[in-house]
């Protein structure tokens, strides 16, 4: 029956990482989930319980598309305290899910035919849903060496852009490699967007988790009101909350409206009682975030040195997110690598193979995780590849 | 800023039941709320506890983007209860709404430049969500009279169908008019989208809510297994659950994977700890079902009743769902009308003019609400006939 289906939808392929995810739930309890892109502690009961209180009072009907007044005050007062100035509320939209924030911010600009340049490689689901919308997702590719780690050189933008370019997709820190565009790569980019006329989507969700003293350059310390950059965001990351599907994103106040209409016509809106708990994490989450960050510092270290002395990897200590992408000399295929990792050492990592042009090569491995347990996982990965 | 839009997003209708809506909040609580298709109960305990229970037991973290086992289990034994036949759980997808259902149903079928075919007067989501993804909708007007009520002449479809035509959007019972197609029109339907080799895109969310001994006809009951069907459906309606935001599609198990990477790309799953609600919706909910469709077709008798005694209005009682679609003779600007009632009579009714072709005299009133506030909103709409 799907030959009858539109080839966009067709070709959307598998995730690479759900097809391991798949692969994994069949594998036991004793396996290690490395693989995905969320930490191991549930959601904090500060943020829960509101949003449970909230469901048995009865908030259960149809909302603001737009997002609660409540939540779009919460995330104006939570920019205004970690980005360095006023923001209002009419600057956010409230999305189910941050991929359908990027859903959304593709939709307002890229159609059928349209090319979208993204960093690579990068996580999947930019170019796959560009694809879907029958457009045409075009990667530049980071460099990795050695000594550098992950580099940008931002002449591969400006080159990529044809005049059917409509957008740039940056996403800083960079899920899966690590790599964190400085505040001079950040307006060098925005001048190239301004000089093209083409919009940013820019994808600063692990924005606090950057292994800094602060949190990583953002656009928003160098855009003009009137640049055409779209934000978007999650709650999934910061407070354990991948399980929500709640997101967000900041656009100009007067693309409110039109916003507001992509919600209507692809979900029609995100449930009230959600939100409640959602405000809870903005107003009251900055202190488990930052003890988060913390961690995850600690497990990089301690994940990258055992690893390491296997003198058998090409990593570099990323700057921000909470991913070590690393490469192991002398395997090729990454996708039989990782299943024969699940099923022999019982650790699930993502192939670098599901992130595109410049992945192949390397593996994912999510660190936001009890540093007891990942130490006990290095050591497995690090035996596995002693072993192969 | 909006000027660099992507036209069809910049295109996308505000939705004029939205328009209202918003005006109506800023107009005081004492406005009678029929203007949106839900209900005044909020969601029964029995369906809130479980998703309140799961979330704060943690059960916080991605899981399956096809929906969980539990619940597409869940789905099975309601269709198979209420379907008069065996189904199976591969044959369910969990979406995040049922208007994120017909999105994923349309991306499969219909892309830029593809036509879609679909009843009017119609909810008005259909047409805008087919128009963002660069497609035309097609009207096929159902027809009105004193006599027969809203009547389909099925020709008026095939002749509808081009060369562009990838889908027929079918709703039965309809939103706004209430129409529900017997088993032979659905049958002459079918018929033609096997000829054309057209999709059809069920919606028939509304099947229970049919005031008839039965429930309403369905294409399950004439399809075969490779007729190229999606059925979109939604949680919202039935089960008091409209700010829930959860749904499914009924597939040819062999779309699985297609439909799963569709929602990975889109909002990537919907939230573990509702699904578990929404298992209890399923399991446990026919009696309140069924107690909210007796209540509905009381109340639909007497709105009738009271609304027909001004000798000004056109209506038919709907066979199915739960509106009253009717027009007021010597009233030009449903519009203009609709917000005038907001502020003076303090009823908020939906105007004809957002559901398109063929309802622009008319006013969607939905009656899935308690009798006696229902006597009271049609007493004031009555008194603002006879005044106007």
């Amino acid at each position: 029956m799907e030959r009858f289906l539109r080839r966009e939808a067709r070709d959307a392929p598998e995730s690479g990482i759900v097809a391991l995810l798949n692969h994994g739930r069949k594998s036991g309890a004793d396996v290690m989930p490395l693989w995905v892109g969320e930490g191991d502690l549930p959601t904090p009961e500060f943020i829960a319980r509101p949003a449970a209180e909230a469901l048995l009072a009865g908030e259960t009907f149809y909302t603001w598309q737009r997002g609660i007044p409540e939540l779009r005050e919460a995330l104006a007062r939570y920019y205004t305290r970690h980005f360095d100035r006023d923001f209002q509320p009419q600057e956010f939209i409230v999305t189910g899910s941050g991929m359908q924030a990027i859903q959304l911010a593709l939709q307002a600009t890229a159609g059928a035919g349209d090319e979208v340049v993204y960093l690579a490689p990068a996580w999947p689901n930019i170019s796959a849903a560009v694809g879907i919308a029958g457009g045409i997702a075009v990667p530049v590719q980071l460099e990795h060496s050695a000594e550098d780690g992950w580099t940008l050189d931002v002449n591969r933008i400006e080159a990529a852009i044809t005049p059917k370019t409509k957008a740039l997709f940056i996403n800083t820190p960079s899920n899966p490699t690590g790599w964190t565009a400085d505040r001079q790569t950040l307006a060098q980019i925005l001048d190239i967007a301004r000089r093209k006329g083409v919009w940013i989507i820019a994808d600063e969700i692990y924005a606090l988790y950057h292994y800094a003293p602060s949190r990583a350059a953002s656009f928003l310390d160098i855009m003009q009101s009137d640049d055409r950059i779209l934000f978007v965001n999650t709650f999934s990351k910061n407070w354990a909350m991948t399980g929500w599907r709640v997101g967000w994103m900041k656009v100009h106040p007067d693309l409110q409206q039109t916003f507001e209409n992509l919600v209507q016509y692809s979900t029609s809106g995100v449930p009230q009682f959600l939100q409640k708990g959602c405000v809870a994490a903005l107003d009251e989450g900055d202190e488990f975030v930052a003890g988060q960050v913390a961690r995850a510092r600690n497990a990089r270290d301690m994940v990258c040195e055992i690893i390491s002395a296997t003198g058998r990897t090409r990593l570099s200590p990323p700057q921000g997110a909470f991913y070590l992408f690393f490469a192991i000399d002398g395997i090729a295929d990454t996708m039989a690598a990782a299943f024969d990792m699940v099923d022999n050492a019982r650790v699930g990592l993502a192939p670098g193979s599901a992130f595109g042009p410049g992945g192949e090569s390397f593996y994912r491995l999510c660190f936001n995780r009890r540093v007891d347990e990942l130490e006990q996982a290095a050591e497995r990965i690090a035996g596995w590849i002693k072993g192969n």
